[in-house]
Order: C-alpha cells, then sequence, then structure tokens
C-alpha cells in the first residue's frame, strides 16, 4: 500500500489495516533541563523516538528513557539530528556527506549501548527536526542519512515521510522503511504536509486529532486542507510530547483507537 | 606478575614474559583540528586508544581510524573522558556517578559502530587525561568507569595503571585488567609513577626510554629515580603520538624490541 | 559590619541595615530548554545573576533578559560558571588558573554587549554552582576568578559568601564585594551555610523563608542550626527560581520586607 | 572607488591607492589543538581577524592573541561564527535572524573584554567561512550579522567582499564597510571569485599569489580567469595563514608591496 505522494511504493500498514504504530519523541532534555514527558508517554506509545545527545539528549537521560521503554515493551529508536544543541537540531546544517553520515552512525552506537544493556535493542532509526526535514527533498543528505544507518546495522528500519527522498533511498539501499502520518498537520490534496506557518497547517482541536487518528488507522483516509478525502496510508502515527496537554491528547487517541478496534502495537 | 606497586595481583604479561603490547592514544583530532599522526603510529602499535568524542575525536575521525586500524590487524580499544573538548579532557571533573557511567557507555557505543562497520570490534577500554589519573586513587570514580564499561559489555578488559584503584575496581566486577607501563617515565621506589612537574618525571633521551622499553618488556624490571631495580610489570607500554619525533622514537622501541627476541603483540 | 565567618571585615550592607538588595539567578535556559521564570522574577529581584552561556543562557536569552532588567530597572550581574551545559556547571573542575580567568573575562565580555545594548551594563560577577562553592576555599580558583573579573573590569564588584576565600582575595586585590545570605538555607553557629544533604540543610516552610529573610535583612541575625541566634551580615539574599512556587515565595519575601520598612534596592 | 561586482559604491581604498591593509585569520586554535601560527603572522599583517570561540578560539587564546595584536600595534577584528566547532564554521546553518543577530554580538563583547585589556579595542568584525559565504547572496542572514554587529557598537566596520549583500546592508544601516580582496583565489571577468572546486580557482604558485597582491594593492587590477584586467578595488587583501609556507608567503607578499612603495597598514 502506498500514500497518494509516495508512488514509489513505500510499504504501508499490515494488510487488514487494522494495527497501527504510535510513535514520540522522547528523552529530549538534557542535563539539567526536562523537555518530554517520558514516564507518561511511555505508557502510551509503542514506539519512542529517543535522542541521542546531539540536538538533545545526555547519555543519563538516554539510559533511563531505554530501562524504562524496555520495561514496558515499547520499541526503541535513535532519534538522529544534526550536531545542534543550542538550535534543537531545528537549524538545517549543510553537512558534507562523509560526516554527516558519521554523525548518525555514532548516534545509533550511543544508543545501542543503552538498549542493549535494557534487554532491547535500537529497532529503527528516525530523523529529527531540520534533518527530517531536510531529508524529504536532499538526495545527497538522504543517501549520507542512509549510509549511517547502514553503517550501524544495515537491517535497521527507517521511519519517515511517505513520498521522501529519504524513505526512497533507503528502500533503494535495502533498509526496511515505514511510513508515518501526522494526526494534528494538515495534508494537501497530494498527501504532502500543509507547510507550517500557514494558515490551518497545524490541526489543534483535540477531538479533531482523535478523529484524524483514527481515520488514519483504520482507513489510511484523512480530509484534505481543501475536505477531500486522500490516502495517507502508514504503518505509525507520529504523537508530540512537547506541548501542554499533549499526554492526554496521546492518552485519547490511543483510547479511541483500541475502543474502535485497531490495534495499537509497534510495527513489523 | 605484579607490580610493586599492585600488591593486590593484577594479571601481568603471559608466562614467558617473551611479548608485549604497544599501545597509544590515536584519532585524537577534532574537525578541522589534527593532533596525532595515526596513519603512521597504526604501523607501529598494536592497540590504538581510539578517541571517543569527549575530549576528542569526531565521529569521521573515529570511523577512518577504525578501518584502518581493522585493516592492519591493530586492536581497537575505546578511550574513553570527561565531557571536555576545551580542555582536552585534562581538567578532573567532579561527575557524579551515575552521569559518567553513563557517559563511559555512551563514548563505548558510538566507537563500537565504527569497529563493528570495519569488522572488529572494541576490545578494552582505556580511560583518558585526567580521568585516568583520578581512578588511579578515586574510588568512587573508579567504580563509575567500570559501571559504564560493564553497562556496555561486562566481557570488556580495561587498560590501567597497575596498583590503581580502577584495575582493582574492575578486577573486583569481574573485568579483565590489563596493566601497562610508560617507558618515557620516572618511577619511584615503590613502583608508581613521578608526578610530572618533578625534576626527570619525563625521560627525554630516546636512547633511554628505548632501553627501558626492552627492560620493561623483557623483564619487567627498571631503573627507579633514585638509581635501584625496581619491578614494573606489565602487559602493554604505552607510547606517546602527540609530540614531534614521536613516530620516529615509537618506531625505535619497536625495532629494539623486536631485535631482543621480543614478540610485539595485542595482549589477551 | 561583618559576619561572624568573616572577621576579615568584608563590607556588609549600608549603615542603618534598613536596604537589603535581593538577587536571583536568570536565563538560564538554553535554546529550547527553559528553567527559570524570568519575566516573573525580574518584576521581584533588583538584582539579575544572568547566565552567560557556560552553564546555561544562548545568547538570544541573555539579550531578553538584559532588555527586560534594563526596562525594569533591574541590576544586571555575570554569573559566571565552569564551561559545563552537560553538567548545568554543577560538577567542579581543575581549571588551570590561567584558563579558567580567560574563560570568566569572556563570559563578563559577552554579557556586557546585551547590557549595553540595553542602555545598561553589567554591574557585578556571582560566580555560578559549583564554582561558587569551589571559591569559597580554593585560594587558586579564586585568584583566577578575581584575574578573570579584573580583565573585565578592575572596579567591578563581586557578590559572594560572606568569610569565603573569594571575597577575601577579591577585597586584597581591590574589587567592591558584597556579601549574601540564603533565607532558605540553614546556618551553623559559625555563620557558615551547613552543608546541602545534611538533616535540615534547606529550609523548605515558605513561612520560614519569608520571617528569615526579614531577621537577615533587618537586624543581620538568623536562628542557627542549633537554636542560636548568630549574625550573618549581607548586603543581598539570594532567591532561587527554579522551583515550582520560587515566584510566589519571592514575592512574599519582598512584600515582607517592604510592609516592614525595608527597602528593597541594588546594593551599592 | 568600487570593484566591478559591487556597483552600489562600497568604498574602496584611500585616494592615491598607495595603501593597503593586509588581513589575516588568527587565533583558530581550541585548546589542546593549535593552527594559526599567531606568533608569526602578527609580525606579518595589519589586520588580525581573531576566532571568537564558535568555529575557534578558546578563551585563553583569545587572550594570548589580542596582548600580542596589541603590542606590534596590529588591529584586532572579530572574526564572527555560526556555532559549530565539529564543522570549523564551514557549514552553512539555517539560523534565525535573532537568534543570529544574538550570537553575533555575543562573539563580539567576549572578544572586546581581551581587546580592551589589551589597551586596544574590537576594531572591526568579518564573519568566517559558510557564515562569510552565506551573506555574500542571502539578504537575511547578512541583515542579521549587520543587526547583531550593532548591537555590539553601531560605528563598528564590517570587512566583506565587495559586491556582497553583507556589505550592502551594512552600508544602508550606517556601518562603515571595508571591502577586501583575495590574491589567491581567481576572479571572474565580473569580479567575483571563481568557486573553489573548479579548476584553477586557487592560485597556488607563490610568485604569482605575490605579484597579484602587488597589482590588487597597487592599482587594483588583477588578470582574470580569462585573461582580461579587471578591477577588484579593496582596502585589504586577505592572507592565509593555516597551510604550510603561508607564513613565508605572507612575508613574499608585505616584503614585495613595501618594495614597490605601498604603504602597508590598517584601514581607516
Amino acid at each position: 500500500m502506498t500514500s497518494t505522494g509516495n508512488p514509489g511504493g513505500t510499504p504501508g500498514r499490515t494488510p487488514g489495516g487494522t494495527s497501527i504504530d504510535l510513535n514520540a519523541d522522547l528523552g529530549e532534555g538534557f542535563g539539567r533541563w526536562h523537555l518530554t514527558d517520558d514516564e507518561q508517554l511511555l505508557s502510551v506509545v509503542t514506539s519512542a523516538n529517543v535522542a541521542c545527545g546531539f540536538h538533545a539528549g545526555d547519555a543519563a537521560t538516554m539510559r533511563r528513557v531505554c530501562d524504562l521503554a524496555a520495561e514496558r515493551g515499547v520499541r526503541i529508536g535513535a532519534q538522529v539530528s544534526y550536531r545542534d544543541l543550542a538550535g534543537f537540531g531545528r537549524r538545517a546544517m549543510d553537512v558534507p556527506s562523509g560526516e554527516l553520515a558519521a554523525e548518525v552512525a555514532y548516534q545509533i552506537g550511543a544508543l545501542e549501548v543503552f538498549a542493549r544493556a535494557a534487554g532491547a535493542r535500537v529497532a529503527y532509526v528516525k530523523p529529527h527536526g531540520a534533518l527530517y526535514n531536510r531529508v524529504v527533498h536532499d538526495e545527497e543528505q538522504a543517501g549520507a542519512v542512509v549510509a549511517g544507518v547502514r553503517l550501524a546495522d544495515a537491517t535497521l528500519p527507517v521511519l519517515g515521510l511517505p513520498g521522501s527522498r529519504f524513505l526512497a533511498v533507503a528502500a533503494k539501499a535495502g533498509l526496511p522503511v515505514v511510513t508515518e502520518a501526522f494526526a494534528d498537520r494538515a495534508y494537501t490534496d497530494e498527501g504532502t504536509l500543509v507547510p507550517r506557518g500557514r494558515e490551518g497547517a497545524v490541526i489543534t482541536r483535540a477531538d479533531d486529532v482523535v478523529e484524524r487518528s483514527l481515520g488514519l488507522a483504520r482507513s489510511g483516509v484523512v480530509t484534505s486542507h481543501s475536505g477531500r478525502d486522500i490516502a495517507v496510508r502508514a504503518r505509525s502515527l507520529c504523537l508530540h510530547g512537547d506541548t501542554p496537554g499533549a499526554v492526554d491528547l496521546a492518552r485519547r487517541v490511543r483510547a479511541r483507537l483500541e475502543e474502535a478496534g485497531v490495534r495499537v502495537e509497534a510495527f513489523g
């Protein structure tokens, strides 16, 4: 199954369409600073995108989040980023491919040690922030991230946007690819995200987010910005954990999915 | 076999005393900056203490050094440090145990990814700079480093000073321990290092360094600061690579050892 | 006037003892992370210890805090720290004197640019965290901090603990010194702070903190840990801003002082 | 006088055209790492672009370079950069304007403290590396750098490429602008630099660099890549100090200029 924006055939949900993965960014504090409510979110999501120290995530936090995730059976993913603590990885950087690939591998390796110590393993990789956005279109950086993942483990799935260069390059390189959708973001008729900053780009009404989650999970259909029903098929839904009320909303999404008979479980 | 300063029985060289490991710090540049002549030193040493990013060692350099080391059959070790790029890890820090253990594990994991990608693995851990000196005496930090190594791999050997708290704590925790000696440092009659800064603490005459290397490797005996022959038994000799002439001196040491029938090979 | 613990004669409050300065640490976020409620605290305190980028405090935050402080007539101080974002400046470091002096001057200079742009100036220097604690006893680092302050401006007052080596060295070097007290910390009979970690070291009952503030401000007297009235004379009271309820407590302290006829105003 | 590539009228050399400034990047080490031969270069150049800690330049090095520069009457400039030690400031970053302006001001302020302590002052600002290249074309970042300079000091000259957006925006904002040329870079017929990476972009023959320096300084004329004589008028020549032989070449350039009757002196 493929999204409208991804004619190349990125794998979508499992046949039957009755199961969905929920992922969220975790461990995004640094030393004295805290951001995400890791403890609470780990009781909701099935996949934890753990910050690896480049945009956030000191070593002690990485360890703690891995321990908690393993204890609760939540899958651990490496949330890799540009090296940019001051900008929280939100500032695009022109990093040469060799450096970027090595930096991605470095982060995965660092997280792996804590995942293994917790009796688990790093099960996937998801780029963070500006890197996530950059590899949607930038072939060179997409290739560098893929090379970095392969340095660490050539069988490691990557999580990304349907239709992105990143998933296309990853699939071509033989990495399993997992698509994700955003219940709190508006989509164009073509199945791409309405850019942040445009009117209505972010869905703020909680009820809407809950219903869109259900639509995306059950039928892979969501109402576009212009009011049309479009296909946005994804194996995983990304929930946000760094805003007030985020945990409550995440809980409501999960409850609604389960109530409607959708199995909430990690992909793969 | 034990050093005078290590009555507790840290393992020394292999029986026969005819083989020695040569280790050196490598990959100690960062981005634009270079320090160690990695290429040349990797043709001399049998064990490479690779900087892991906390005092030196960007990801691309770590990768390159691991590739070269694997290609030449040089063993790869994680040279773990305090997080201190500005001070090159030479400023002792009061890091709480939990943080220090996690930071040590983080560095080992990051290096492991490049060692594995090169077809090798991280084969030992050696603390760097101020951390190396601190764990000679500081039981708490020694314990934290050992805990960090065990988080990464509970069978990983550690390299350190005979008689140090570090090796004692590591041995008690079940880690294989490997002792090292310094051919270019003066020793007290008790077999400990004459502190830097004292008159004669560093042996600067190349011929002396070469001969002391041979004595340490063949018989585990070296002349102390006061002129007595003392036992300083070690499985590994540490060579320095960050001074002018360092590579030449390292080559002379290796040539002299081999000429005298000492096998130069990695420990264990 | 001097504190019991400071027989050497560090200057205390102004004659009459009816005015007090209130200082707090501000701008202690970094990029995406926030900690102190700068906006609210700046309506309570008379002196703002602004983080300068080494333990916290990105440049944009420094600018914003200086703008707000200047607008409200709050005095701006440089809160200088070890270079340690990961540890929030709470890990003591053995920094050589020359490096430490230069790092202190660097931070003061960086803040000065924002203070001046806001129409104000850096009016004092206060060490942060582990550096604050270290220079209470460590003559060498105290000297380095004083040297750093003097590099920036040889007339700049420093804020510290009565009886500390820091204030003694600063006074000897000709810097104006300003003593501070903590209404939420227990004192020994000798006028020194009961170390954190000891039973009762931190006063947690808000009413007690308020009353101790008044005692310290009005008469320079506080009840010691053992129940004796002791003299702890200080020109400034340090309020904490990084705990829940901190702003409310700070407001109560200020209200109580003013109600009792104590003028709340910046020192000097 | 203006360069061909700068029709808007950026100020060029002083009338008479018989004087030229020589600038070079200095203090580009960091802690244990060294790059530029500051001691030697300071005996050749008239303007020192001092690294301010974001791409290179620890505080102790900044102090030392300022002391030496002041002692020899060399003008001190702030070489401001993206915050990117790992990439040496050579990776373009999408930094929001407010952050970039504050980061620029921060660096200038930090350097100012060492310049003043040495009895001098920061006399100009020059962006480094990727930021230098970015503001040639990027209006928004050019504006942010100019805003940052103005935060620090609204009368501070900026050094840049003739025809760049940076100098245009700076001039419009009332900052004095100073143009520079590169004797070791090829120029197009339009007076812009042939991009690095193209065949012949860098002039490697020392004799050519020396003669081009003289042409640029005396007549503002240089032979373009295609063999035409073009006008590239600049008040300052940028010399490079981070390659083998750089210091010798810089000395030859200076000697040739003086021999030909060109006064080598700081601009303004």
